[in-house]
């Protein structure tokens, strides 16, 4: 077991290049814990070399120093002495400093500047490369101090015994860095500028604290470069050391790591600033991995001449004109590609295949192409499961040790959050949809139960179980049906449930889950943007139906006013009015000379023993523009918070947090409004016990109930159309959960997943409780929030992904604790329903943002001119873009107008028509064009391969051209839930 | 006179390198038309050439060529065949096209990608320099034509006579363009291939329709570069022809331009695309302006390879293994300056004056700094005004003639509709603040008669005169401070007016406007902020107000129900029970045998000669939540209108138009939704006939009315604070308009303007209209609609501006038809007020938002890493902008108490008060951090200037550090109005 946080330091291969550490084959717990990737490593063949921070100390000896000097520094100290650099001083020395990308000190400023992609003038490398083939260079140099190695350095022919002397003094003298601490206040390193000493070569307090010490990871090397014009040399000196053994040099670096290379670039003073340009130069050089590579293996000046030949062959080189040179370009969100940059011999040899496999592997590592052997099939009865059960049974212990991680409980905290947000919003609106059939008790004992069975049991156990939209759509569909032919609903749905069960065990048996290749992206993009829809549609429906309920109040309107009557006139006059004579409204009744009505509120009204009469009686004022109010402020303040992830404020932690619980903490600041204002909003109904929501009926639902026998055959039908969305939701979810891209070691287990639903569907059938099946984005959260990250990254660097933890625990503490939250109900009951209705409206509208298909309806309303630069519309004509578009739009069209007709019940097949329009798609579009719209279905997948067409013709040019586009994350197609 | 558009094609030298064209000095309408601005052009002493349109063709002549032809294609076209070009093609040509950035044609996509900066590998730039060096280099090639020009680049020695008649076949074989029309779909030129003709040298019709054309200035010329592998060919074939006269090469360029240069790259077939990108190399080469200039003069080989070097000299380079390079890089917002790429020896000789110009010009073109001649102080009692009336006069012709240009239609229209808001919404509220002594149509007649005045006689007249925020507030705090004194208060205001225009007077004899150097952006924030916060605090606090007028009706609240009562008791019950028996409240009244009583509504009760009572009668219900939706839709979609703006929907136009007119469609939609719905929201007051809003006054105000008369002398120390507001206001706008960056050509005129403030003062004083200073924001509109900008651009440049029509006439119109507007008043009732609360926080919150001051609040929220790259953060610590935002926030909270207690009246000497605060802060910043944070004050100027300090310190590093930062366009400061 490691300690936590130790693996922070492994690294990945995300962006396959990132030479940020040694190759470590992620934690050992496994049975193969080095599997795909580690052997991809392993095929290229090349050994990684520790990585280098290298640091640029510009040296100012004349004529600075001098000056220097006056303004009342130290004598003998003409190096760097930032306390000094008042605002008065003429020139500040400059540093710079490179992990992946380059940082600069802003002097003014005393901090670092944003790290930015190195760039350098074409000339500073090429009188770098003239300086170092007549100077000094030392490979392997056995110098152990920075005392022996400026010895060594200084023995240069050109240089006169005093110009030795002077040059090493100036050379031992100490830098004074600027360490900025954790905080945003800088740290200037001490004031007083030590004289050289024994000691030297200990690293001071300032080099330990620096918090770039814990970004870099152990083994890592310093590079260091001084350079600088000195006005005492008469002609250039540069000197270029490896070090044998890596050695601390004192407080040279920064950061108290071992130097290994050192570089010397000094000369008399110049125009320009020449000598600290080729002091960048050989910085940005030894920051590039292929020369690093090469210089650490060069045995002598040749090789060293070479291997930077070899980087001028490979730059790009941006013109003058058309490229201001001191822009900062931010570092781009993925290398380029090592594998690219091996010597053309080498490449040569892996064949055209490596070349195509790269740019394929990125663009669609998301679709069933990827898909893994858990997907193919076996030709066997039940084969598929019974080889999901022997894949999982050998993890199953592990499933359990490998969540013991403190990252574990906050993940607990966060899906069980999103769970129970998730089973109140869903809940309260089965609840409405079947008018109590379902309710809130029942939506979290359901989800209690199934998920926590799904956890134990499940091939894929980082899945969170949740009642979807796709359910709940049908639900609503079924009892609305069932309402309109007078059945008895729960023993309907029981038989229902019980169909569904038979028939997904049938497909687990036929492995039909292979079948989940047909689903492209155009069937997923269908199949969310009608959900998606249609709870837009919903929750927008559902506001209007409020202002039904309570309408709103004109001027003049008839429905003003109320009165209550007693039904004894006169009688218990002086009853009330003597028991409460200082009652506004009594003194009202006697002042009007009335004596058997009076102007109380209804309620109060009843309690007196009177009857409100009169049309203003049952309307509440105000409830419809408040509702309105609730339901775009749940709206708003959701997406408003979700967007504050991506913002600039406030630390990444609380921008976390905030994003994460945006729909909790939605609905959190809108109860406190209902609370405060007191308003007879209406609520989430909550049953008073712990028992059904529905009144009379048990836990157990009675098998027939008032249905006649047949019916339980009869439900045969509304089963297959239920058994094809559920296979649908649940498989198109699996494959987004099983995706490589989140390299996943313990494997998928599709027909296992799909038996266990099916179980948990004629259990949660028996019961009443509502149907279950995976959710798209709470399960990627939950993997999200599992995610092994490298903490040591370079400035500017990415964090890399190292996998998932994967295991069963949080799952099942999340379902444990939402069982116990039962117990909350009470409190649920506070709940106004507008604030869930604008949660939904933000489900609805998160999910149908993150399609493609959306970004391509936008596509038509922009001028081309102003489309973004995506990577279809480089290969594929607007007008094709346009009419895939215009075709999907055409379905969903279709789509709608079945949903609006008695005959909605069969969208679901519907959904699964969408996978013959993508089939006679093909006689509209080309290959290409689906390969970018779509992806390939299977049969033409594979023609298309023999045909050697996929990997020919859109990367044969487009190899050299889309890269950095490659790189763009992916979102899931089908996220209707609440996080 | 010029036809209108005509100057369109002139250039300006906003960014002052870009060669888009010949010099031309603007439209020569005025005195001084090359002003400042051609003897800076002048200065530099270079000449501008014609701009390159260069295009490179990708000859395919093997192996692509035979497989062409078996693919179906005419035997004897080897050449680009784009119809051909199925999806089953191998390999496709590849277009590329150059005018400032790089267009590459998107084969697939069938468009032109975006333009990106174009970016060469290293060693194509030297290949190529080696195949020019042993090629054919034809230096002022007197060919008239494609078939000489064939002939004479074919006359190689190295080819042999067969070789020759192929490759000529090739060269005269017509290449099919990919033109877009101006449409998406793009039209691919004709399908069947033409065999080479006498004609051939005629431009297609293609051509001629191609879009681009119109973007490219009169004078262009095209570049042709030819690139590819030829397997016939047995060795490297490099041309390069300067044509002596351009001439139009036929069908060779997409666009129809003579041709000044040809360059011809073939080669037998090697690895990878090495003769593409070698095309592309000198492609780039070409579009460069400093080596085209060289190779325009070259007069031999030697030439064309030192400028070659020239340009490697000064390339910038990405390191391979930090930049892919195939990533395409977008457009710089500016150029890299010219000057600085000038020969050193040239630069040196101008000496470091010019040097440290460039960029203190760029970065505070907008402060006192930049201050024109027209405030110099003359020392002459009114001797600015004379000046001032002096300059105008000689423009005063030209203010007229020089509108007539259509594009004045359009800026009268928006202008119009933004006055007629500005009026609406200023009057309204100033009527609610003033009890009504203000209203809409003083507010309509004043800005009429105000605006048109001053429009007639001002320095600056394109000055649009409005009631700002400032003096909005100070009339608000006049009105309660006369109210908690009982004073009259249009007589006491009449008086404050007279001392106004006195002391206003006497600060245009003092030439007191020469003081407004002193306000600077410290102050200007100081001022914006607090205006703006009263903005935001008074609409939320109206809004809160209308639900006391409106309460909210909680269950069991007191103010529930209202009863009509009856004068006489059982006397009518017969009449009104007959007339109208299926009423539904008769029915009632009779059910609850009440015989004087029913449930009508209160007004109807009223007309039925009945009593209201009960405590439900004098509540409205749904009025409270209903207003705070109309307040919050109203200022979302005004918000999210103005965001429209940037967005990338819709075309240009349709985006302006909802941008700019986005407060008037928030006020439309919100009046559609109001009226919609019918119910009683609180309105806009308008007077039914044309009369001023206080009832019983006539149009003149009465000098003393009711007040003492002592009052017409106390009134001058109110009016002394108003003096100082106004000053403030009035000038800091003036500045603001007279920015060198807007390039007026008839110059400033502060005295004057001043002056006529002070007669208006006077003029509104006197008939009880609202006071009127100059408006920034609307002004700023009036001049952006007003701008001449370059049209002929190059993809992906941005258009340059060229000036502003500068005339009297636009703000003429705009205020007679506002006068006209007078006669909107009785629709102007149906406005509800909520609506106006909503304009109102979001001019607020506009304002706010585009200080700097804003920004620097927001770096306190942010973690140090994610702040944006800002200038101020790179040359001032942290901690120090944070003191800065400090103080700045401190003063704000200081005069926010001061508003808030009975002293607030005496704000504006406050405000003053900053000019001190901002002094003191010398002892706390040094000069550099404010240099950086605000700028300079006066004397504090002069003291760095004689230093050396101001232009030395900032710059001498950061002028190579900065650059592209400088070119952040400024936003004003101070911004209090609708648009």
């Amino acid at each position: 077991m490691k300690l936590p946080g130790q693996e922070e330091f492994e690294v990945s291969r995300a962006c396959e290049n990132v030479p940020t550490g040694e190759l470590d084959s992620g934690p050992g717990s496994g049975p193969s814990s080095d599997g795909l990737l580690g052997t991809e490593s392993r095929e290229q063949g090349i050994p990684k070399d520790p990585l280098l921070f290298i640091q640029l100390n510009e040296l100012l000896g004349w004529p600075q120093a001098l000056e220097w000097r006056e303004t009342g520094s130290s004598p003998a100290s003409p190096l760097l002495n930032l306390e000094e650099m008042s605002p008065v001083t003429l020139s500040a020395p400059l540093y710079h400093r490179w992990v992946l990308f380059e940082e600069k000190l802003e002097v003014g400023a005393g901090r670092w500047s944003a790290p930015h992609v190195p760039t350098v003038a074409l000339p500073s490398l090429q009188k770098l490369r003239r300086l170092l083939a007549k100077g000094l260079v030392l490979l392997d140099c056995p110098a152990q101090s920075l005392l022996e190695l400026v010895e060594q350095v200084t023995r240069v022919e050109s240089l006169s015994p005093e110009l030795r002397v002077q040059l090493k003094a100036l050379l031992l003298q100490r830098p004074q860095h600027l360490i900025q601490t954790t905080g945003t206040s800088p740290c200037r390193g001490s004031a007083h500028p030590r004289e050289a000493s024994h000691e030297e070569d200990a690293p001071l307090k300032e080099q330990h604290q620096n918090p770039l010490r814990q970004k870099l990871p152990p083994g890592a090397e310093a590079g260091t470069v001084l350079a600088g014009e000195l006005g005492f040399l008469a002609q250039p000196l540069g000197v270029f050391v490896r070090l044998q053994d890596p050695v601390v040099l004192g407080p040279l670096t920064e950061v108290p790591l071992p130097s290994r290379f050192f570089c010397l670039l000094l000369g008399p003073p110049t125009l320009g600033k020449g000598y600290h340009e080729m002091g960048r130069a050989v910085a940005i050089l030894l920051s590039d991995p292929q020369f690093q590579r090469s210089v650490r293996r060069a045995s002598n000046l040749h090789d060293l001449l070479a291997a930077l030949d070899a980087f001028l062959e490979e730059v790009t080189v941006l013109p003058p004109g058309r490229w201001d040179p001191t822009a900062r370009i931010p570092p781009p969100k993925c290398l380029p590609s090592e594998h690219r940059r091996l010597p053309s011999q080498l490449r040569e040899t892996e064949g055209p295949s490596a070349r195509r496999r790269a740019p394929a592997e990125h663009r669609r590592a998301r679709g069933p192409q990827a898909a893994s052997p858990e997907l193919r099939r076996t030709g066997r009865l039940f084969g598929g499961l019974v080889q999901d059960v022997r894949r999982k049974a050998s993890w199953y212990p592990s499933d359990f040790s490998d969540a013991l991680h403190p990252q574990c409980f906050s993940a607990v905290l966060y899906i069980y959050l999103a769970t129970v947000t998730n089973a109140i919003t869903f809940g309260g609106l089965l609840g409405e949809a079947t008018d109590g059939a379902q309710g809130v008790l029942e939506s979290f004992l359901g989800t209690a139960v199934a998920g926590a069975v799904f956890c134990l049991m499940a091939g894929q156990p980082l899945t969170i179980l949740s009642s979807t939209g796709p359910v709940l759509v049908f639900e609503r569909l079924l009892f609305s049906f069932s309402r309109d032919h007078s059945l008895d609903y729960l023993p309907f749905r029981l038989w229902v449930g019980i169909w569904v069960a038979t028939f997904c065990l049938v497909l687990v048996a036929t492995e039909a889950s292979v079948l989940v290749r047909y689903f492209t992206r155009f069937t997923e993009e269908g199949f969310c943007a009608l959900i998606s829809l249609i709870f837009i549609y919903d929750a927008v429906g559902k506001m209007l139906t409020l202002t039904h309920a309570y309408p709103i109040q004109r001027p003049g309107s008839p429905t003003y006013g109320c009165l209550c009557q007693y039904p004894d006139p006169g009688g218990n006059e002086s009853q009330w009015t003597s028991t409460k004579p200082r009652d506004r409204d009594d003194i009202l009744s006697v002042d009007l000379g009335l004596v058997n009505a009076s102007l109380l509120p209804p309620p109060e009204c009843a309690r007196r023993g009177g009857h409100p009469r009169g049309p203003g009686c049952h309307t509440v004022p105000d409830i419809a523009f408040f509702s309105i109010l609730l339901f775009l402020s749940s709206f708003l303040l959701a997406m408003a918070l979700k967007h504050i992830k991506t913002s600039r404020f406030f630390p990444s932690v609380v921008r976390k947090m905030l994003g994460d619980f945006s729909s909790v903490l939605a609905i959190l600041l809108g109860c406190g409004l209902d609370a405060f204002l007191g308003l007879a909003t209406p609520k989430l109904m909550v049953p008073r016990e712990f028992k059904p929501t529905l009144p009379g009926r048990g836990w157990l639902v009675s098998p027939f109930g008032a249905n006649p026998w047949w019916l339980s055959v009869a439900a045969a039908l509304p089963a297959l159309l239920l058994s094809i969305l559920i296979f649908m939701d649940q498989q198109i979810t699996g494959v987004i959960l099983n995706r490589a891209e989140y390299r996943l070691r313990k494997g998928a287990g599709f027909h296992l997943d799909l038996f266990c639903v099916a179980v948990l569907m004629l259990l949660t059938s028996a019961l009443g409780l509502p149907w279950y099946v995976s959710a798209t984005v709470i399960s990627l959260a939950h993997m999200d929030s599992l995610r092994r990250e490298s903490r040591a990254c370079a400035p500017g660097e990415a964090p890399t992904f190292l996998g998932i933890r994967e295991q069963r625990l949080t799952g099942l503490v999340v379902f444990i604790l939402t069982g116990i939250s039962i117990l909350l109900a009470p409190i649920l009951k506070f709940i106004p329903m507008p604030l869930l209705y604008g949660i939904f409206l933000y489900m609805g509208v998160t999910a149908i943002s993150s399609i493609q298909f959306t970004k391509r309806v936008q596509l038509l309303l922009m001028p081309a001119k102003h489309q973004p630069d995506l990577l279809l519309l480089r290969h594929v004509p607007l007008s094709r873009v346009h009419l895939f578009t215009a075709v999907q739009l055409a379905c969903l069209g279709l789509l709608w107008i079945i949903k609006s007709t008695p005959a909605a019940i069969i969208f679901p097949l519907m959904l699964l028509g969408l996978v013959g329009v993508r089939k006679a798609l093909e006689w509209v579009f080309s290959p290409q064009e689906l390969l970018w719209l779509d992806e390939p279905m299977p049969e033409r997948e594979r023609s298309i391969t023999e045909k050697g067409l996929e990997p020919e013709y859109p990367f044969s040019r487009s190899d050299s051209e889309d890269s950095e586009l490659m790189y763009q994350p992916k979102a899931p197609e089908i996220n209707i839930s609440v996080n």
